[in-house]
């Protein structure tokens, strides 16, 4: 697939937007990715939409390998059914709440266990219809007050919720485990580090796991151990001290973003909402569940946090909106009034883009007339696609010089081993 | 693909559900595509997400051939730019709105004009930045007083709306035509007949079309020429009378589900939020706008209203969750216990999936034990899949039983040969 930039709906910005001190929203918005309506909510623009959906695509992937399915939810929440839960009074600091014009009260979701179990109470009813894993990714809404880091902390954001239930504690652990190594898989593949840090499971159950990725940026705080890279949150340090047990170390204090959060709820649902089931003896028993967050558009933000340099956005390969972004450089005005065959780097521009396709690649082609070289030089370093190539006059017929976004080594490579190159 | 009836998460429900009159509602509801959160608000369970991205995906592609490209703007609506609109107050009986914590008032788009005008005025500034024509699939939120027509009327919906920015007139009409016609091409890919309806331009111009569908079911009226298919909606007729011109022929009143709408909105938006280009000849003027809307939950639930029958629902190929529907026959409880090679109708019907999965087909196996074969072909007819194989003892090495759902024919079939009885 490709695209030209000349018809693209958004170009970089020259200025850093007003009101925003986080790294992640002032590149993602000054490069086009992202546009801000208010505070804690944004636009994601055509290549920001593109980014989400491939974060959104490898999550869908694991999580489908190890049986999950997907569903969609809605975002308003019965007054009701989050009583019965009693949660509607005390996280009305969180949750926004209205009337409607009937005077019905009815709330946002941030989170969906309540319409989730009553669901399931629909469809589980013997333990012959466990285990079941459902998600998600679908818009959250909190009320914010602090919305000041970028889209790492919106009031409107997208979040990938997956609930799963189960006959026993035993095999609930079990399928947690099984989750928590896909996580590892996701963000592996998304192209962050991330360790693994054990939290309070709350007023649900001693320990709740964390994804944090390390980064000065991040609100949270995390202490690690250097040798057996072991976390654990500030919730936990308060609790059991600042110590590595497995490797008698003093444990590291780091700012971290999380990214991912896996939790047992144990039965506090599926108790208050009825979903029992009978078991092989048919002994009626509550649900075991667990929840496993991802926050996409905080991954997004999280990304670019870890991968910028000063000219700008380097994306992962995996997420990137593009494979390749083309520069061309329209030397003179003849040339570029000169729409045919005879403007060698347009007709070039073309041969390339043609032999990229067939190699399904994805590539932007940077083929604006009246900008200088250097301009577009700089928004593709600001843009961030891992690989550029510049097409000019003296480009060979066979070969282009490809630039590394990160590194900045260009080689010369045959345009029939450009996939290898972005694929290694 | 290939899914495991034994574990989808739904399962076909017996009963009809409560207060809910239309007939997509109860059949999608008791199929297990959809589940009622409260009046006006469903789930899509997984079944039922998969339709809808069909849906969807036929939309995107129809677009981005013409051009449009994809974005995904915020439910938050600042007041104050729904003030500059003027609409912040006179659309507040069908805009949800509600104060945060800190007293900032918000509300819920139930369309973004405001917003994506607003946007453009960042990257559209001069007439070489048009055309442009961007498009989000996102959830809307209209506070209905009668929602009593199961997903063809919610109060929290998808919509597909798309915007276009031209720099006059002409190239508005231009653009209005080629959408029309993409409209046509992405419900006849969705299998379901429409006509183009005049309407009212309201405020903004003088005539607008909707996309509508013929059915008993539907809320609007609609007049239709018999001869030449021109049809007008009630506006129209008040206006012009019940004959058409064009045929000297009297209209046909028939009731109508409006599938699509697409509107010209003139400089109403982009005068008031400053969204100005100069031309070629360096003049500034307000860019000419337009808007086109399909709800692609409202096509589900459409679908359903003009394609079931007494045993449940008849998808078109296009958009069905999957491609077939295998119906097991587990016929004595040996057969049911012996899970291996012996059992003929377990090991056939692994051959079978293996040959589809290579078709690329998508296949939803009943493999449930303990139901009986009537039960299972009762919930095939009621979940809808096109076609139907059922497999049991008898079933020959390198042939299969396809039964079409909608006529009940059934043809003997060379399993190489399912995929092309298929794609006819």
């Amino acid at each position: 697939m490709t695209d030209y930039y000349s018809k693209h709906f958004t170009k970089t910005l020259k200025e850093d937007p007003k009101d925003e001190e986080a790294i992640n929203a002032k590149l993602l918005i000054r490069a086009g990715f992202i546009d801000k309506q208010m505070a804690g909510v944004f636009t994601l623009l055509p290549m920001g939409l593109k980014v989400v959906n491939k974060i959104n695509n490898i999550i869908r992937e694991e999580l489908n390998t190890v049986g999950c399915q997907e569903l969609f939810m809605p975002a308003f929440q019965s007054k009701e059914l989050w009583e019965k839960t009693d949660r509607w009074n005390t996280d009305n600091q969180v949750m926004y709440q209205m009337k409607d014009n009937s005077g019905k009260e009815v709330g946002l979701g941030y989170t969906h266990e309540e319409v989730i179990t009553e669901i399931a109470t629909k469809y589980i009813r013997s333990y012959k219809d466990l285990p079941q894993a459902v998600y998600q990714i679908q818009t959250k809404f909190r009320d914010e007050p602090r919305a000041k880091s970028g889209i790492l902390r919106g009031k409107e954001f997208l979040m990938k919720d997956l609930y799963s239930f189960h006959i026993d504690i035993k095999n609930r652990d079990k399928f947690y485990e099984k989750i928590k190594e896909a996580y590892k898989k996701i963000f592996k593949r998304i192209g962050i580090d991330t360790v693994v840090t054990s939290a309070s499971g709350g007023t649900f159950s001693k320990y709740s796991h964390e994804f944090q990725t390390i980064s000065e940026s991040g609100e949270d705080t995390i202490f690690v151990c250097s040798k057996c890279q072991s976390a654990n949150n500030s919730e936990i340090i308060n609790e059991n001290g600042k110590n590595c047990k497995e490797c008698n170390q003093e444990l590291v204090e780091k700012k971290a973003i999380e990214v991912g959060n896996i939790f047992k709820l144990g039965t506090r649902f599926s108790k208050v909402l009825g979903l029992y089931v009978a078991d092989a003896t048919g002994n009626k028993k509550p649900v075991e569940m667990a929840s496993y967050g991802i926050g996409p558009t905080r991954v997004m933000g999280t990304i670019v946090e870890v991968s910028h340099d000063g000219k700008g956005i380097i994306w992962t390969k995996s997420v990137s909106p593009y494979d390749i972004h083309i520069i061309q450089i329209l030397n003179s005005k003849s040339e570029i009034l000169n729409n045919n065959k005879t403007s060698n780097s347009k007709f070039k521009t073309e041969e390339i883009v043609n032999q990229l396709e067939k190699a399904d690649l994805d590539v932007l082609v940077d083929d604006r007339e009246g900008i200088s070289t250097g301009e577009k030089l700089a928004d593709a370093d600001l843009i961030g696609i891992p690989y550029q190539i510049i097409i000019g006059d003296k480009t060979a017929e066979d070969e282009v010089e490809i630039k590394d976004r990160k590194t900045g080594k260009v080689e010369i490579v045959k345009i029939a081993e450009i996939k290898k190159i972005i694929n290694n």
